[in-house]
């Protein structure tokens, strides 16, 4: 198809697409004629990827390429693909790494990795991110919060067994990591808007108390 | 006490007290001499909670004066008084509201809150995020991903119940809303990274399947 076909099909314009095969987010077409590119539906496809990951993923350009080389890169994996996904898709910290609340932080998020036999490295960006939340409790006289962990600690396996089963019914690798991303991201927004509508009954239950 | 020993207990700055009194966030001192003020227990408490919803909530001083005005009006239940603490840490959507996957996810939400037996108006701040989410599922061509809203309201519900159980042990309305507010912030920061391992441990597991 012409890009004017890819554009309408996929809503963005077309001066858009330009600017990603410029970027290196999509493959340019096959030029047919000097001043004419033909395009398939591989393309149509990578932009729906390129579409999901920013508009709902709210990723950079800069993050969507790490994507996307990954995606490309028939050797790597499909566990250490979502790895990468998941790792742009967790906001970096940019916190104080070197406080003793943090450190103390992290000791408790190896801890928790290790007793449920997590199968990752409680270094990442998502048990940073852990370390960090815990250490924000404690800086603001919080720390007590840190009862609900286990709670919360089941709740989010069950939560992610639910993300993998619905992953599992991709069809090849694009589709695998656009319904990673986009069920990380979305997810996240759900789950957040579930928790509150619970807690508003949970607590309109408990009347007036305490 | 006197302002300095209130900036030095709560490591807030002479001036910034001075501009939280001005905003109408704290009470005055009273007035010990024509320019000497004294100040109270219940100042360096409420100083806590201005620090907890700005730096751990990310709270407009907007948004914690509403707060703090449900806060003193001790007429208001403690239930509706928690309402007001969670509409203002869910974001505003400001998507188009008017579309169609919008009507659509509406009856959705509408049809899961009916379902639970969820004692809140599903139109609230939350139920339009959660909305709000689903249109987005949508106009993506990811409306499948839907069929993890059980397991997620299921896993919310534990999760509301802990938050709960954590902010039953607060003494007073003002430890009540400072529990509620780092809960709820600190506690999706918590969530999404636990979710997050959760994910890389299911999928290691996985290994390079599918």
């Amino acid at each position: 198809m012409r890009i004017g076909e890819l554009s309408s099909r996929t809503g963005v314009p077309v001066p858009t697409i330009k600017y990603y095969v410029r970027e290196g987010l999509l493959p340019p077409g096959e030029l047919s004629s000097p001043n004419q590119a033909s395009y398939e539906d591989s393309h149509e496809r990578r932009l729906r990827l390129i579409r999901a990951l920013l508009e709902v993923g709210g990723l950079s350009v800069a993050a969507i390429r790490e994507v996307i080389t990954a995606v490309d890169d028939k050797d790597k994996p499909v566990h250490k693909l979502l790895g990468t996904v998941a790792d742009q898709l967790v906001p970096s910290t940019g916190r104080d790494e070197s406080d003793a609340e943090t450190a103390l932080a992290r000791t408790k998020v190896a801890r928790l990795v290790a007793d449920r036999g997590w199968a990752v490295n409680p270094g990442c960006r998502a048990g940073e991110a852990l370390a960090s939340a815990l250490a924000a409790l404690s800086r603001t006289g919080h720390g007590r919060f840190e009862e609900v962990l286990e709670t919360y600690a089941d709740a989010a396996e069950r939560v992610a067994a639910a993300d993998m089963a619905f992953a599992s019914r991709a069809s090849g690798r694009e589709d695998l990591v656009e319904s990673v991303a986009v069920g990380t991201v979305v997810g996240d927004t759900m789950f957040a808007a579930l928790r509150r509508l619970a807690q508003e009954d949970a607590s309109a239950r408990a009347g007036a108390t305490p």
